[in-house]
């Protein structure tokens, strides 16, 4: 009914919004109902979608105070949730109504036009597949999210209307990601043999072939370049190599620890 | 990874997390970005999910602060938009974790289950198609968001990671709500051929045929019991009778004003 904007704002709808207290200077105030703790330790790495990355497991804890036991009830007939997090890594103070989406490899896109990070609310929605759910904990897999994201909510996932099938993807349908080969190097072939845990591999793989370079790595980190990412407690060393993503070692029950870990060697 | 969660807390993840601040008592803001014109004036009839009502009209006008000449570039090309909004009249003061859904008529379900607005964060996340965008406007059908309801953010729909189209809908799967037929009164049809507003017939049809009542209107307004929500700025006023939901008269260019508007006769 509101195919005529102008006669929309004609009836007077602008006036009823006066009436509500919502101006740019507002703040409402949210606060976590629980933690996730993610195979992913820090934001170079981290998938840029939920399901990009299926193998990746994380486990959503829920603070007491929010009664698991009895607010879960229910959630476990669902086969996925919502997660709602709170992207606490984001360190932007100034808006920027435009970003630069990997994708598009220099290209510009308006932020609302991109699940980008870099918005005015850092608030992350991803769907994710419940594993079990157990206590006070839902285990997922599929999750984007990075260790300790604190959560806002979750909500099931509703097939019956979040599920679009013939929705368009505009700009990201005809820019997929470059998919990069991944290579094991002898050594990295050893350390997988000896450290010996199930789906490594895969999530190493997996994790690596959607590039996880944004455009500055790309062109400060170019051929060999030893670059490194957490995932667990495994410090995994990698290089491209003739667009290949070759996997150099994996060091083995390192605690992650925040700073510029690409230029380490 | 994680499918042993013992062995998950052993590896000292939980030492990982707690060098993160992130505990029940932290607090987070969020800021509107823009704003909702929609013709659901109320909380009474106001859908309770997207898509429910294909024909409802909305209209999210960005704050001038987001730029949105450059925010919004590339919006366009998408079909759905995510809208994430605060359900600004959610007065729950305490957490309950348990609620009683519309659906189940009675029976109570973890509020973590459902996508009810009574959450310890009033966040609502509404998938809605795009229908124009203009200037400082998204103009769209199928959301289920209140006039007035402030936006935190805009994501594009993206259908590689959002559609799900084998996820399993749990209790609402076996629940779905109960159909009303929706007839008109000799009064009400003359009332909408005298408004004369395309789509109106059908908007009332649409809301009125997911049963509007909470569980407590229906056992207090039972048959015959005069109700009426609001369209834009149409009065509806109907009744139900015989299990049927009748349309008595549709009143114009009346002022929504907030009240308990449902004993109004």
């Amino acid at each position: 009914m509101l195919e005529d904007g102008k006669e929309f704002e004609k009836k007077g709808r602008y006036d009823g919004i006066s009436n509500i207290p919502c101006t740019p200077s507002d703040i409402y105030a949210v606060k976590p109902i629980g933690v996730v703790q993610s195979c992913f330790q820090e934001k170079f790495a981290t998938p840029r979608q939920p399901g990009l990355v299926k193998d990746s497991q994380a486990k959503i804890t829920l603070f007491s105070e929010y009664m698991p036991e009895h607010s879960l009830s229910g959630l476990a007939g669902f086969t996925h949730i919502w997660a709602i997090g709170w992207m606490h890594l984001n360190t932007n103070k100034n808006f920027r109504p435009k970003i630069h989406p990997p994708r598009l490899q220099g290209k510009k896109m308006g932020v609302f036009a991109t699940r980008s990070p870099h918005r005015p609310n850092p608030i992350a929605i991803s769907v994710a597949k419940i594993e079990k759910i157990e206590g006070n904990s839902i285990y997922v897999s599929g999750l984007d999210f990075i260790n300790g994201t604190p959560i806002l909510d979750i909500k099931p996932y509703l097939r019956l209307c979040d599920c679009i099938p013939d929705a368009k993807d505009g700009w990201v349908e005809e820019n997929a990601f470059p998919q990069l080969t991944v290579e094991f190097s002898p050594q990295a072939k050893e350390d997988l043999e000896a450290i010996n845990r199930h789906g490594l591999k895969e999530l190493i793989e997996e994790t690596l072939s959607s590039d996880p370079r944004n455009r500055r790595d790309s062109s400060q980190m170019g051929d060999r370049h030893d670059m490194g990412f957490f995932i667990d407690s495994y410090d995994v060393h990698f290089a491209i190599e003739n667009g290949k993503a070759v996997v150099l070692r994996i060091e083995e029950g390192k605690q992650f620890v925040k700073k510029f870990r690409r230029d380490k060697r």
